[in-house]
């Protein structure tokens, strides 16, 4: 029940600091035979890493990825898979000015209140730093998932202050910094971006993953709900402050007729559900939806209180996203892809071969379209 | 890590189904010494009984709660603490006629993928009727919370449908049938609900809680994050598809300098955090949000298929809520209660006495308002 | 965590105390299908049951289960599946004039310095009437160990006080009062029994229980290990002071070469290591021993305190076996079947199907012969 | 629940193989402002270490340790303490006449079973190159035990083969390379494990552990006890097969009035119960013993088969040591300190400050005597 720790059969366990030596994670109950070398970690990481555009943080990072154990000839043994990374890019002088201070909004408040330890360094342990051990996890259970069951898990940004996307296309996602699904408003985001990072400020996000080809069936009733644990797994992702299934609080307003998603022999006609009922998957696309909090790191000076109750003006001069929002894609895309392998797992434990029975009905009449 | 458990250190287990014998619980790990009685539970079980007005649903439940175990003398004996509550309203018959037939939006399609098993009686264990058990075991937390910290736990009903209150008065929550901030908006909400009982339709709702009192530092980093935890056990509610902490969505369309609380030594001079920062109390109101959907169980006919995978048309004559958000606001106070507490135990194993910090600054200038 | 419940998938919570209104459990995670009724406990329960011969404790519990939960037309629904047995003769009064006094070698002494709270009705929550459920529970999991790969659980007396068998007959363990697998010597043991009660005095034993045809894999590395998981399991136990795994203390003064059992491609020629290598299990029987203390509940006078500190002379006048270790023969195989199964199921969760691979060689030359 | 991890509030994660690149640890759950260096783990590691002495394996590691996380000028800050071993003499050439050949009694042989993969580096993951990690978490535990509570964990080597000691000294154990506590039985142990070395052949062992000052009231009732922990933790163990607490297996023959240990307002009058009752610390001595078994690697040939299942002849040429039981002592030692602190600390999750009811009696007329 440590808290580092992640998963119920396939367990995640992370360590580090963002101006420690090293992080690193230990993953438990991994399947064996899984092909895995060190190099299938560079796509997601690199999709992580700051730096990537000038739109992120211009921290550098390499991120090269050791694979300390539970690799054999290529292969995951089933015991304990242990990844380093050493942290190459920790300038703590950075921080030193602000050894004494509370930045609004930071958790370096709460951890104080919390051990009565302050490590000043770029907030320590609650730096977003941790959150390239989740990615790195994510790789093998992505693999894992789209090689037993055809299943994609993917990402794209959904709103990024006031701009939402007019159109919506897969396939150039991946092919702009903002992980944006609508080729024709990058050039518009980027004069958003470059304007916001002039002003000093920063903005907040919204991310959205799905994952297609989940076998209906997957998520424990009551406390081990798909949904529960995938707000969960989102909700502790820094920044996070919200998590939508399906339909989400459009729900609020909605009646009974229109959010039910009626079933037919061709397939059910709607998923306001987001592919889960009673907490168990239905076989439809699985669809979150998460909201990340603008960063509190700002050139803009605020007000805080230093170590003596007494009242500063904190300007953080370190390197820091305008938006934090999108670098969480690829993050939020392996929280789903974890909790969606456990499951797997923990539905193999319980009821035998996963995906043993066949969908009464196709997934979707309309097709895999995002919530 | 059984999935009918919920909690680490305060551990809550959860059986039965709406309508076999019996539903009870077994309360683990709760401190010695709480002075509780049967009759104690009876408060909160009657706000989430059923058949409390004409706008929740007609079935009628006695929930006389038995205690099997744990109390010895009126106190708690820090052993295993048993509640059962016998099933008395439950009509079986109500269902046969759609024994044969998936609902749509129902577990039921789910579960039969899931265990090849299928319990048609009103749900089973996938039926709301689990959550009487949540509030009985809220009840010790709750009180628990309030002797040993001062901490309240309350909740209201935030929206319905189109109506959103528009003024906000705590005293007068308790004194309507909605849960409702807004003594003048009553008689609007009643039409409304008679309104929509005729047409046989249902309605989705928002429900908000605050926890005042809470001392900074409870909640663990990583995966045993405050808001995460909050996030699970609201999201593993019935019907709930969203959840928020402090401003939610709304961070999506902020700037960090409009975000980020910032501090004073007279206190913080705003509360979009929710009260939590990098998954750690910080001392202000906790503030969650939940959407949730509306019932699918409606009178009106709906496209299903049944057992052989044929076309049917469903329609749901069993006594259900025309929107059960509204009871669902003391099931959300006793998933925050319980969130709370078990981090409070947690938080004293790991660090010592809860709460021996005392918080460097007042929780806010502005004073407790709900976000 | 909670430390009322056993197991990892296959999670049993049990509750209740001697002297309350009622025990019961809760048994999550069991696979659906499973085919259950109220009398399959009956045969177990009998077994473990007081009452039953003059050599056991004269206590009369009907022990009738009730099913409240998780079964549904006659099979597991793989939902919680909770069970209830009311207390029928629980006389209190027999412990009043103890109220005062800390027995020797007894948990109201220890209990009280935990939780500050003194339930002197007969041990509480401490009682072995809790063991009833153990037992309840482990036919459930004999059952399916059964079913699904022919596994059988059995256990047998292998000493009483100065007593060890001097003959080994599985087919009349079943057929005496002690579970004793030497018939010759059965006469023997009662005079021995009988002149032990005449005297107040009471004696230990030792049991010894064997599970054939487990297959090669199950059981994890580490701190998973199938040895330690049963060690926990059986020292869990009333009165239970060591637990041995094959040849146990006797490996002490053994050389490897003895040690070791060597393979053949006809079996292994020896089980000294009671079927378990590196914490998985071989394909051999598992083997299993238990020491159990004598009781301490006499009636001659022994030296105690009271709670003031005050010495004090106690006489236990209530019903209580003088030799313990009888009945825990079904209470052992109980905890060894829960073990294997939960095992069994998060193999199955890591690994895929359970027993998919064959034993590369067959269980051993010589026989199931118990160690 | 992973089976690497060990612990419910303090977590130890292991990972690493004997003959990979790395071993290494996260301690989850640590309590914060604990003083610790990389050199506070040099005593315990060097006690552990092989080399050490020529009756021990002759592979030689310098186990130098690197904090990678969780410590901040030079105290623990509560988050995820990482640490790192390189592998510096793993020569895997020794173990490539085996690759192909399952060793009796060795865990290849059920890996193989479990997971179909086959790491014939000296035994993988299953080597006990694992247990320096839990030395190195063990002296935490220690550290914080006996800062606290004025906790030592002791243990000695109480048999080896035929040899048991005549006389008893704490003084001397740490004074000869058997942790043998009869100072004049050295050179006869010495003579006798110089002829087991020319034989080619090994020998089992006794490992006895006592913690004193351990307060009443640690440990939790029914599948938490302290007992049930400490015979989980030390059946992890590498070789070992049996575990007795206080009395152990001599409690078959005991009777009741003389294994209950009587209590006067001086002290306890025996400790039978080895310092544990109803699985909960009595504060008496908290004693334990295990059996070790000889290890099965040996340069006398051997009977095994090989993957095709055809018999081999097994000759184990690595360096091995002839009696593995001797370096267990600090090993158990460590388990033993994980258990009684992760039972302190959940002692205090769930009644509040630890040790807060001072013993009614005190621990031992006859003093501290290990059982």
């Amino acid at each position: 029940m440590s808290h580092n720790t992640f998963g119920k059969i396939l367990c995640v366990t992370t360590f580090g600091e963002s101006h420690g030596p090293a992080i690193g994670c230990v993953i438990d109950g991994c399947p064996p035979g899984i092909a895995i070398t060190a190099e299938d970690f560079r796509h997601d990481l690199d999709r992580r890493a700051t730096g990537k555009s000038r739109h992120t943080s211009q921290r550098h990072e390499e991120d090269a990825v050791e694979i300390l154990s539970g690799v054999f000839e290529g292969k995951t043994t089933g015991t304990a898979l242990a990844l380093l990374i050493r942290n190459t890019d920790a300038r703590s002088k950075d921080y030193g000015n602000i050894a004494e201070t509370f930045r609004p909004a930071h958790a370096d408040y709460t951890y104080w209140h919390k051990y009565g330890i302050r490590d000043h360094r770029g907030g320590g342990r609650s730096s977003a730093r941790e959150t390239t051990m989740r990615v790195a996890a994510g790789v093998i259970a992505k693999k894992w998932l789209h090689e037993h069951f055809g299943i994609s898990v993917r990402g794209y940004l959904a709103q990024i202050g006031p701009h939402t996307p007019a159109a919506f296309d897969w396939s150039v996602v991946e092919d702009n910094a903002f992980f944006w699904p609508d080729a024709a408003m990058v050039a518009t985001l980027e004069s958003y971006m470059d304007a916001l990072r002039k002003s000093g400020d920063s903005i907040g996000a919204r991310v959205n993953v799905v994952a297609n080809n989940v076998p209906p069936g997957w998520g424990e009733p009551i406390y081990g709900k798909l949904d529960a644990e995938l707000a969960a797994a989102l909700m502790s992702i820094n920044a996070v402050k919200g998590v939508e299934i399906g339909a989400g609080f459009e729900s609020v307003a909605q009646h009974g007729s229109q959010h039910r998603d009626e079933m037919t022999p061709q397939g059910f006609l709607s998923n306001h559900a987001g592919g889960i009922l009673g907490g168990i998957s239905s076989g439809q696309d699985v669809c979150v939806s998460i909201a990340l909090k603008p960063t509190s790191s700002l050139r803009l000076p605020g007000r805080g209180v230093n170590l003596a109750g007494e009242a500063t003006e904190v300007i953080t001069t370190g390197r820091h996203d305008p938006c934090v929002g999108i670098r969480a894609t690829p993050i939020a895309e392996a929280m789903v892809a974890l909790v969606l392998m456990d499951q797997a797992l923990r539905h193999r434990a319980q009821c035998g071969d996963v995906g043993v029975m066949s969908p009464l009905i196709s997934a979707s009449v309309a097709g895999a379209k995002p919530e």
